[in-house]
C-alpha cells in the first residue's frame, strides 16, 4: 500500500492534517463552484439518503430552500415537487461541501470558500444564519426566507468584496489558534473566533467604496450578533483539511463524520469515498425553556467535521464554558472528556494549543481501530432541533456515533488489505 | 463604628463591590471632568510624589504630555518647566482618575468616563494607546505625540458620539463576565474583552451621521488592533467600584493599590483617603528580545486597581494563556496562584464566574489583615518599562506589593479603633 504499516499510513494522514493551510478566500453563490447544483437539485447533510426518509425538520428545510429559489409558489407546491421526486438530492460531502444540521443547500445560496493552500483543495459551506427560527433547524417561514435573500443579496456580496481585498484570504488556522485559547471548541462555542473574524473583516468593510453605508452597518451588526458565525468557516476549513488527508488513501484515520437524521456516516482514509453507516442516536443535553427530550430530533449535520479534525466535543477542555450549555458538568468533566478522547486519537495537533489543557495540542487523528478496540466513540457537541419542522433549535447537547460505523469500516479495510479475505 | 465587628464592616464593603454597576458612558477631555486639571497641571500614577523622584520613563511621559499640550516648544524647554517646579502634580487617584504605568494625564487628553450606576461614582482613565513606543511607558517621540493628537481629535470624539447613542452607556460588568470566560484576566490579557467592546461599538460607529468614512475606518481599525484597549476601561470601572466601596469607611478591605516607580501605595476602607506606602519592587518576568532584568524600571501604574477588584494576577486561573506572557508557568501554576490568593481574600465575586476555576467566582475583597497574618501579598500582572525613557515596554511579568504597606495600614487602623492607642 506504499506504507509498510497501518501506523505509517496513519502518520502520513495526520501530517496532511498538520500541514493543511485553510484560507477563507471568498463568498460566492453555491452554483458557481458546485456545477452539480443545478435547478431542482439540493444538497443535504450526512451520507446519501432519500427525501422520504428525512426527518420532519430536514424536509422543512427542503421546503424553505425551494421557496427561496422560487421553484414553487407556496409550501403545498413545494411539498408536491419533493413528494413526486422532482428534486434531486446530493450529499454535501460528495461535492466538496459541508452543511450544518439539515445541510440543505440550494444553487443560489451563498457559500464560504475555504482553500487549503497546501493541497489546493477547496471546500464550501453556507453561512450561519444566526439563532432562533433558521432554515438549518427546519424553519421555513417568511422571516427565514427573507433572511436568506438578504444573505444572498447583501451579506454574501459584501463579505466577498472584503475578502477579495486580501491577497490570500484569511488564514483560518490563525483564527483557530487564537480562539482555542479563548474558550472556543468550534462546534457549540465559536464566540471568540467569530469576534476574531469580525475584528479582521469589519475595518475592511468600512473601506469598501461601492457598498452602501446601510449595508455596511447591517453586515457588521449581523456579524457582531452571530456568535456561531465562525462554525461554518470551521466546517469548510475542516472539510478542506480532511479532503487533503484523504488523498493518502491508506490507514484507519477517520476522515469524515456526518449525520442525516437517519444514518450516521463515517469515512476512513484507507477506504476513500466509501461511507460506513448505522442508524443515528439522539443527542442528550439541555433544552431551552418549554422543551424536553421528547421533542428532540435525531442527530443530523455535517458539523461533526469539527470533531473529525479534533475540536468540537473532542476539545471540550478548551471550552469549559460550553459545558454549561451542552450539559456536561464542570471543568473536571470537560477535562475527563478530552483526556478520554486521547485514547482513540493518534497524536496532538501542534497548531491548536489548548492553555486549559496545560498547553497540550488538540486531539489529532481519530483512529477507527482504537474506537473499536476501546469501545470509546468520539463525543460530538451539537445543537438539538425540534422533531417537528418550524420550531428550530430547542437545545444543545452531546451525541455519539454508533460504534457499528467504525466496526464496518475496520472490517472493510481489513478485507481490502486481504486479512479477512 | 456602625458595625459590630471588622468582619461585618468588611462584609459591607464587599457588598458594595458586588452591587457596583459600572457603565462606560462617554469619552471627554480630561479637563472637562477634572477641574483640578488646569494648565501646567499633570496627573500621575500612584501615591503622591515629586517630579525629582520620578523614574526616567515617568519623567519622559511628563515631557511628552507637555509637548502634546504645547506648553513648551521642545524637550529642552519642557525639561526646564519640570525642573523649575513650574508643573503641579496630582495623583490620579485624588481626582477620581486612574492612569496606566506613568499615568501622566494632561488637560486635553481624552478620558473614558465610567459611572457606577449603583452609587453615582464617576471614574476616569485615559485610553490605551496600543503597544510599542507609547507615552505611558515613557516614550515621547513625534509619533507618540501625533498619536495622542489623533486620539484627542478622532478616537475620543468618535467613541463619544457612539457611546452617547446608548441610553445608559455600555454595561462594563457584562463585558467582564463574558471575557473572563474567554481567558482574560483584565490586566495583561484583555483580548476577549477588547473584542467584545469592538463588537458593541463598531456597528454603532458605522451608523454615525457626522463622522467621515475615513475616521470610521481608522477608529474601527485601531480598536481591532489594540488588544489591551479594555484594560483602561477595566481600570476606570475598578476605580468607580472601589470608590463606592470606600464610602463604608470601616474595615480592612484594600480599596486601592497603586505604584509610582518610587513607592507602592495602598488604601484600606477603614482609613479613607490615607495612603500606606513603602518602596516598590521591580517586576520579574519575561523580556522582549534584546532586553533583560537589568533594563527593567521599578513597578509603576494605577493598573493594580484590577487586582484590587480581584482580577489581574489574582485571577491568573481565568487566563492560563497569560502565564506564557508573564512567565508564571503552566495551567497548574496559574491554578495554584489563584488558589493562594483566596487565602488573603474574603469571598468570591458572583459577577465574575471563572469556568477554568470550575465556575468559582473571582477573588473578592483583599483583607489587609489576612495579608499581614499569612505573609502572602497580592500578585500583580504588569507590563515592564525600560528604565530609560524612550524605549517603551520591554516585557511583562508579575510583581508584589511590599508587605510594609499592609502592616502600616493595619497598625494605623488598630490605632484609630483604639486598640494600640
Amino acid at each position: 500500500m506504499g506504507y509498510r504499516t497501518i501506523n505509517e499510513a496513519n502518520e502520513a494522514v495526520i501530517q496532511k492534517i498538520i500541514v493543511a493551510a485553510p484560507f477563507l478566500t471568498n463568498v460566492v453563490p453555491a452554483k458557481s463552484v458546485i456545477p452539480e447544483l443545478k435547478e431542482y437539485v439540493l444538497l443535504h447533510a450526512g451520507p446519501p439518503m432519500k427525501y422520504e426518509n428525512m426527518t420532519d425538520p430536514m424536509q422543512g428545510s427542503c421546503v424553505g430552500a425551494i421557496l427561496f429559489e422560487g421553484w414553487a409558489k407556496d409550501e403545498e407546491d413545494a411539498r408536491k415537487l419533493l413528494e413526486n421526486d422532482q428534486i434531486t438530492f446530493i450529499p454535501c460531502h460528495h461535492v466538496n461541501a459541508v452543511g450544518p444540521m439539515g445541510g440543505i443547500t440550494s444553487p443560489n445560496m451563498p457559500v464560504l470558500v475555504v482553500v487549503n493552500q497546501e493541497s489546493g483543495h477547496e471546500a464550501y459551506c453556507q453561512m450561519n444564519e444566526g439563532i432562533g427560527a433558521v432554515l438549518r433547524f427546519g424553519a421555513y417561514n417568511e422571516q427565514v426566507i427573507k433572511r436568506l435573500h438578504w444573505m444572498k443579496d447583501v451579506l454574501g456580496p459584501v463579505l466577498s468584496k472584503a475578502l477579495r481585498t486580501l491577497d490570500e484570504g484569511l488564514n483560518v488556522n490563525v483564527l483557530f489558534a487564537k480562539a482555542i485559547a479563548m474558550g472556543d471548541e468550534f462546534h457549540q462555542r465559536n464566540i471568540a473566533a467569530s469576534l476574531a473574524f469580525l475584528k479582521e473583516i469589519a475595518p475592511i468593510i468600512t473601506t469598501l467604496e461601492d457598498v452602501e453605508k446601510e449595508h455596511c452597518t447591517e453586515v457588521i451588526q449581523f456579524l457582531a450578533d452571530t456568535d456561531q458565525f465562525f462554525l461554518n468557516i470551521a466546517m469548510a476549513a475542516g472539510k478542506a483539511m480532511m479532503d487533503a488527508a484523504r488523498t493518502i488513501e491508506h490507514g484507519t484515520v477517520v476522515t469524515a463524520m456526518c449525520r442525516n437524521g437517519e444514518n450516521f456516516g463515517i469515512r476512513i482514509a484507507g477506504m476513500g469515498d466509501e461511507w460506513f453507516t448505522a442508524p443515528v442516536n439522539t443527542p442528550q443535553g439541555l433544552y431551552f425553556t418549554g422543551y424536553s427530550a421528547d421533542d428532540a430530533n435525531t442527530d443530523m449535520g455535517d458539523s461533526a467535521i469539527t470533531e473529525t479534525i479534533g475540536v468540537g466535543g473532542m476539545a471540550m477542555i478548551a471550552a469549559p464554558a460550553v459545558t454549561r450549555f451542552v450539559g456536561t458538568g464542570g471543568f473536571n468533566d470537560a477535562l475527563e472528556t478530552s483526556n478520554q478522547m486521547t485514547e482513540i486519537c493518534i497524536s496532538e495537533n501542534p497548531n491548536f494549543v489548548i492553555p486549559t489543557w496545560d498547553f497540550k495540542g488538540a486531539c489529532l487523528g481519530i483512529d477507527a481501530r482504537k474506537v473499536v478496540e476501546t469501545g470509546i466513540t468520539p463525543v460530538i457537541n451539537t445543537g438539538i432541533a425540534h422533531k417537528i419542522a418550524g420550531y428550530g433549535q430547542i437545545g444543545a447537547g452531546t451525541v455519539h456515533p454508533p460504534i457499528e460505523c467504525f466496526e464496518k469500516a475496520i472490517t472493510a479495510y481489513a478485507e481490502k488489505l486481504g486479512f479477512n479475505g
